[in-house]
């Protein structure tokens, strides 16, 4: 049975300042934890109800929890019976190699869907980097974790000033990519196998500090005359854009 | 100031069997009824807090509310302040020219963010036709709704019996393309610049009595060796799929 200071520090965990201060978060769902306790990340704690006890792949520290406190702990209407709680891995911010491979950048992406897609989708496409603005949402918000099925164990996240770290990778000559209005169509323009694609804001687009930082813009061109929207959603326009630049090296 | 009855009417819309019996639908938040009364669509009344009143697009039949009823009336935690109610287009369930077309298939995907977010991304690369199946979520659901941001103005979509439906596509030599692990690479598949896409539901893909009907199967290689994850998101996977047709016909 678990304590009641336990549920209380368990339920905390949904926000990000007690994540941070903690080093850990949680993740909820039967494949999500059976993949994440197979994954190289650390997993401290999981609670299940007992009809999942035998299902979870092998792992030490799994306790067996009633309905009444997985209903307390869980952050979701409707619990799913198995939640963990798993250390934020501690990744080096830049790797020597990093201007040598393709990375993403989020320049204050809001919705946890979208970033936790973005994740999976990095992982799909084999990148390993995401540099992160200060004020993008937090990559262990359980609804990201919940949206990257596991991919959050796999790309490196690194929440850092944006404006900085892109002025670098441009000063070292690496090239950083942005959508725009008025860039390149990117079925015609010429791709690097490296550089950084810079990905902004559900409603606003990329921030002007971070617009100075872009060497290639680029344009994803709608279809046809007749075209409704005036944008994809963020995460179509990442998956569009990283199918477009491993296309080319095939 | 609204009725008891009529705050009842509008909140009862949330509910997919009082749309579908009385033909309307709810759409909420500034900018996506601001589009929406510019579209083709048929909107009935548009309910706003006095501050929206001069900032819509003229409209005749503005109802200005107070904040209370506002709350009263809308399905969001955080109402946006404008809200309307829209009549349901009847489209013609298959055109002549479908055939000559590309056009997607939905096989009971279920997440609202992913369905708007398809039919947005349609919109954008200029596919006009939607043919979902009955155990697809509906499209008029007020979160698809607004994940299209406007799209579903624009975009077809019709609820059919998808195995006779794709049947007869396939009868008629169109071209019915579904992804599956054993699927061609799309980059170096040949795509047809007509026929039917079809994505397949969250977690168990496409169903196998679909599958029968599939005359081409693709697949969106995963970058390198070392992918965590063993799909794409559905919404994202369209994308690249749409990406990829479309870029051929430049």
């Amino acid at each position: 049975m678990l304590t009641h200071k336990r549920i209380q520090y368990l339920k905390s965990l949904q926000d990000k300042k007690i994540r941070n201060r903690d080093g850990v978060f949680v993740a909820e769902g039967f494949k999500l934890v059976s993949d994440l306790i197979s994954s190289d990340l650390n997993v401290n704690n999981v609670y299940v109800l007992e009809e999942y006890v035998d299902k979870l792949p092998f792992f030490e520290n799994i306790m067996v929890v009633s309905g009444k406190d997985m209903d307390r702990i869980s952050g979701l209407k409707s619990p799913s019976g198995v939640f963990a709680l798993i250390e934020i891995p501690k990744h080096k911010m830049v790797a020597n190699d990093t201007g040598k491979k393709l990375s993403l950048a989020l320049d204050g992406i809001q919705d946890p869907g979208n970033i936790g897609t973005i994740i999976r989708t990095a992982d799909w496409f084999g990148i390993e980097d995401i540099f992160c603005s200060e004020n993008t949402a937090d990559c262990y918000n359980p609804k990201v974790v919940q949206a990257t099925m596991g991919a959050i164990s796999k790309v490196r996240v690194h929440y850092c000033n944006l404006e900085e770290t892109l002025g670098k990778f441009a000063s070292l000559k690496v090239p950083v990519y942005g959508t725009f209005l008025e860039g390149e169509n990117i079925y015609s323009a010429e791709l690097s196998p490296n550089g950084i694609i810079v990905l902004g804001n559900e409603g606003r687009g990329i921030s002007s500090c971070i617009e100075k930082t872009i060497t290639d813009k680029l344009f994803i061109p709608p279809y046809g005359q007749n075209v409704f929207s005036d944008s994809l959603n963020v995460s179509t326009a990442t998956a569009v854009i990283c199918s477009e630049f491993r296309r080319r090296t095939l």
